[in-house]
């Protein structure tokens, strides 16, 4: 579920709305880097174990120009500027999959103010149209989301759920096994199908009633393209490659090039010895929580905290319809 | 309200138009970083004490050398770029926010001029569909700003200001009770069966005004929906904190890191005392400033002196419809 | 007047067209900062005369001290990054601004070709309904630009010019009063109820042609209040002060880290004494410049070189319709 | 084909879902830059074996003072900031291109629910308007794609895979020959000629049905020259020379510059001799990679790994139609 | 005429497809500043010559200082910021003028299927509006690219090229003469009283097709005011200047700030002399190419390779329709 904050930065008041944020856990940076913090420090005071006891003079002295050159080299690094733009890049595209989500309400709204009938037939047609699109919906939203598949991972299960009935089900069935491309708009035809039928048997009075409600059809089976499209071609591998690989190689650096040396040496960086690394910690929650929120948005649809919570919007669809 | 200065930047002659933005106080960084700067400053100051005072030699030596060490760390971090990138998001959603606000101008304008008849009915007609749509904006306005909930609470303050009778109170009520999700269209689906019904009594004349009308009340409410979706989906909380956690990681950094050691010693950086910390406390007001920026824009909807004022645009539907 | 100066970069030969741009006066940056640079270089040779003249030993050591601790700080400032971010942001809304500008082009061609009947009373009502907009949208100008303002500082101005009658003049008056809200869109309402009669008059001879000029009135009016929401809200202040707060921080402390100290006691930034600070000068056109565009961009209806003419408009659509 | 990643990024647990990515060998960064490395380093070892066997004393001096100048200026090349705007240019035309990419679904819904007649002469016409729409789109893929081009190199293969008829070949041959323009749309005229004779002969019973097709029949040719607008134009070349040039003028100035010198010899930046240039290695790798990713997606109707597959969305139009 | 390289960039395979772009002359950066380089050089070189032969000694340590503090003071200046924000937004609007030029493909489908009659009479109609549009669209052209108005210096050429008849330019001179407006847009009035009067004979069947054409009209209007726009409403001359000025003044300092001096003085940054500045040679080629991207793109209409080409496009027009 997506962890909303909203209602707590109302007001800009006092020290500041963002401080109190800094508490949280649910879709915090915190739970997301805790793992990878761990692991990282284990590495590093393995590595600080072995220079402080395990070491013989000279392996003291390779160990520190080692360190030296790593901590010079992982500077050159330009980490800002390539998470910069590539969260820049996966926010824009987050959003986008957001907006692209259809929702039925005002196709409802047509449908209902234009399919005349209070008659048996009237209710049905009206139902079963609606009923389509939330089928296509649904389907589409179990094709990105592997939440909604778990729910929905055959379409008995879609039929048990009151989408399909068994002989829609056999018909789609039988169509889908002939072709290797999905047919996840195919009951979106069907539905303009009915609407056809609809006009001829005069329930929908007038033509451009019928184009009001046939266009708002292609426009909800644009927006199941549109997400299907942001699916399928996801920013290239090769670009996510070079940013991961960025963040990785700067830290790994660092386990060596933050090492405390012995301040007796004189190196001009570690004039007093912390045993501990706050300060690489600090970056490394930095640096690579700002590559957590590419990897917590590059796929909206999944079951990260801030995912976009799509069962809640396949019930929502089956109430309000 | 928000703080208008558009007239004040008309022209740019003499020493430009922004030096004179510099004084004003409403709306402005003074005001929304003072009590920050005030509690930094004290911190400040209290180290600052010890330093000179509380410690012995070897304290003071240990001092200076985390002071040096947090100085050199505070500058890997790039604040520059992750306000940058980080600010101009808050600014892009800002601003749609603004634009996605729903007016009902047009609506009006369009049922006065298509919906006709003299009569009390017809009358009645109008006024009722135009009430259903401004409640449901308002509605949608109390659930994203708490300023607008605070004025409207309760069902019952709509009806007491005449956005719903006591009848249609009681039926949304039970409405909601029933689903968890919210209804907040479903007072246009109201005005949009009022529309049908007007066309059936051809007080409508064509269908072509009709779809006009039935298409600006759906326009209306993706855009109250948008709003909602704003308001549901900010932006993910992970990446707030990693840029609030910069900002205060660097300037907690720079407590000690820009203390005023005892130029005796030779510490490059510090060849004088000033006592005071003029320059931190300008580096203070300018990236703190920045995040404020973003503190403010993050939900317009507030009580900031930067927010969208929805009360004002409440009542001024409430007196142009 | 907008400068325009697209002819003189037609062709990108010989030593590349930008160079002679940096020519021109007006629209310049030499004419928005001069007397900039003129109050700054006075006191920086103030400070400089009382360094070389006024001070005594322990004076002139203060003062190097102070002039190299300026000098380090003031290259902490990212004023790039934020001048950047921020021009972008001014500059977007500029363009945008420009293309939110109503123009009556269309309407009136709809209006020639739909509204039939070349009698008196077919001619005075297309004449009316475009005077009307007209109306509407010069007086929107004259809310959000200044010389429009000059020029029409009442609605008698107006009167005058032939946008209005008396008698509306007195109507739009009264219903002024009545509301603390803007009424600029109520002329469009009068020229839309003027459509409906042409239509009721079958003068427009079918609901299409009716739905067109009424879609392209409200489109106007949608345009107008764009620009009104812009006048309205515009960048935050304190995005503004931020930013403006930075460039002259920077150059005040500027004022002492660029002075020359005396080459004698081999301050490395300092060799030799230029006497005038020639490369101050150059950053101080460069930044005071840039965020000069800001300046001259961020209310586009002043009058400023580059701001758009909203006279020339005015007059434009009163000739063309 | 476009290499998908998306099921790998649904949930970002443990150690993060970018971790895994970094195994990838299809689309990634590995197998776009094994060569250009295997070429470098190769010419790295080269000038290193010259340095360490070939030269004499004063010969490694002069090496050495190369090596550091070229260290020195390298560094001034601001990579980061070049790569990271080109490429942002890039990746946003990437999306931008894969949006415009037509798809007849919509068209095929219209015809089916609009243009009636269970007869041989209505299944045809159904059958020609989208076998027309098709062969154009398909024609243009052709135009744009390499890859379909050499499976339809000719209009007689576009006969064979039944887009055409032998007689419209002839026809559409004898067109192209007489002018020096591009006729991709000229079946899709022929498309919207058979919609009018349909509409002649009552099989479309209203305008606004013929009205909804020809819409979409131009939206579908407006796609498609969009396509061609951004095959015909392209990033200008010189943009893409001037990165191009920037990141291979760093490499071959680190050539020299990444050396390791005599560590005996005190130059401050080789205190130790790694033999392998690790280092310079990830740079490359780091760098290279973000070249290689505009690179990609500068042209995406290729055969690169991640370029999109316009044969298999033949395949799909062929069948679904 | 554009500079096509998409089909080199179709695959990338082995070394990368941008290697081979280096090689292009045609629309190529070296085109583009090879005679900036050779002045540069030149001055280079000859302040070169001086230091080296004609100064005494302490000329040359005068020489040596003002050397050192051009150079220190260069770096100073972000060129990288101010070019990256500044090229994207002119190459933004570069593609953005690219797709508002206008195209008559649609509106001759429109007229061609619902403007009936194959009569004299009827064929002259469709004939006569395309020209009249076509007309207006080559007219624009000739306001925003000179080499278009090198061919169509007068109206007389005009009517040479059959765009308009004797009869119509006398008229259009007429009306010209009374105002200081453009009128470019009154043949597409011509063009819609047209339509009208086609619609009157019952050319044209009904309403909705007329709407249709009457749409597509104003569409290619508002198109070519939108070119008329870009062409009116350039980026401000102020931001122009201000990135020109800073690239010069970078450059200029430069060529005293990377003068070689005397390497037996021992200034750490000139260890050898090369003669000859290859490094900054790259770096002018570089910032220098990347302002020339701006320098072409800023006006698309002129003669550089890499704009429009609009000649073409008036002969695309004349044939297609």
């Amino acid at each position: 579920m997506t962890v909303s904050y909203t209602k707590d930065v109302v007001s800009n008041k006092g020290l500041g709305c963002f401080l109190k944020l800094l508490l949280r856990w649910r879709g915090s940076v915190y739970k997301l880097i805790w793992m990878d913090l761990l692991v990282y420090l284990t590495f590093y005071f393995a590595l600080s174990f072995v220079y402080r006891f395990a070491l013989n003079d000279y392996g003291k002295h390779l160990f520190e120009q080692v360190s030296l050159t790593c901590s010079r080299h992982a500077e050159n690094i330009p980490l800002s500027f390539v998470l910069g733009f590539f969260v820049s890049l996966v926010v824009g595209r987050w959003w986008d999959q957001f907006r692209a989500i259809p929702w039925p309400d005002t196709l409802a709204l047509f449908v209902s103010t234009s399919l005349a009938g209070n008659d048996r037939r009237g209710r049905m047609m009206r139902r079963t149209i609606l009923r389509y699109i939330n089928f296509s919906m649904s389907f589409t939203f179990s094709m990105i989301s592997p939440i909604v598949k778990r729910r929905f991972p055959t379409l008995a299960h879609f039929e048990d759920a009151g989408f399909i009935t068994g002989n829609e089900r056999q018909i789609y069935s039988r169509m889908s096994e002939r072709t290797p491309h999905t047919l996840y708009w195919m009951p979106m035809a069907w539905a303009g199908a009915l609407v056809c039928r609809a006009r001829k048997e005069n329930r929908i009075k007038d033509d451009i009633a019928m184009k009001t409600i046939i266009d708002e059809i292609t426009r909800l089976r644009s927006r199941c393209g549109s997400l299907l499209g942001y699916d399928a071609i996801n920013i290239p591998l090769v670009y996510t490659q070079v940013v991961t690989w960025a963040v990785y190689a700067f830290f790994i650096m660092n386990l060596m090039g933050r090492q405390f040396l012995d301040p007796s040496k004189g190196y001009e960086k570690f004039p007093i010895d912390y045993y501990f690394p706050v300060f690489t910690t600090l970056q490394f929650c930095f640096y690579m929580g700002w590559l957590k929120v590419a990897e917590s948005l590059i796929n909206p649809f999944g079951d990260d905290d801030d995912d976009f919570e799509m069962n809640f919007l396949v019930d929502r669809n089956l109430q309000v319809i």
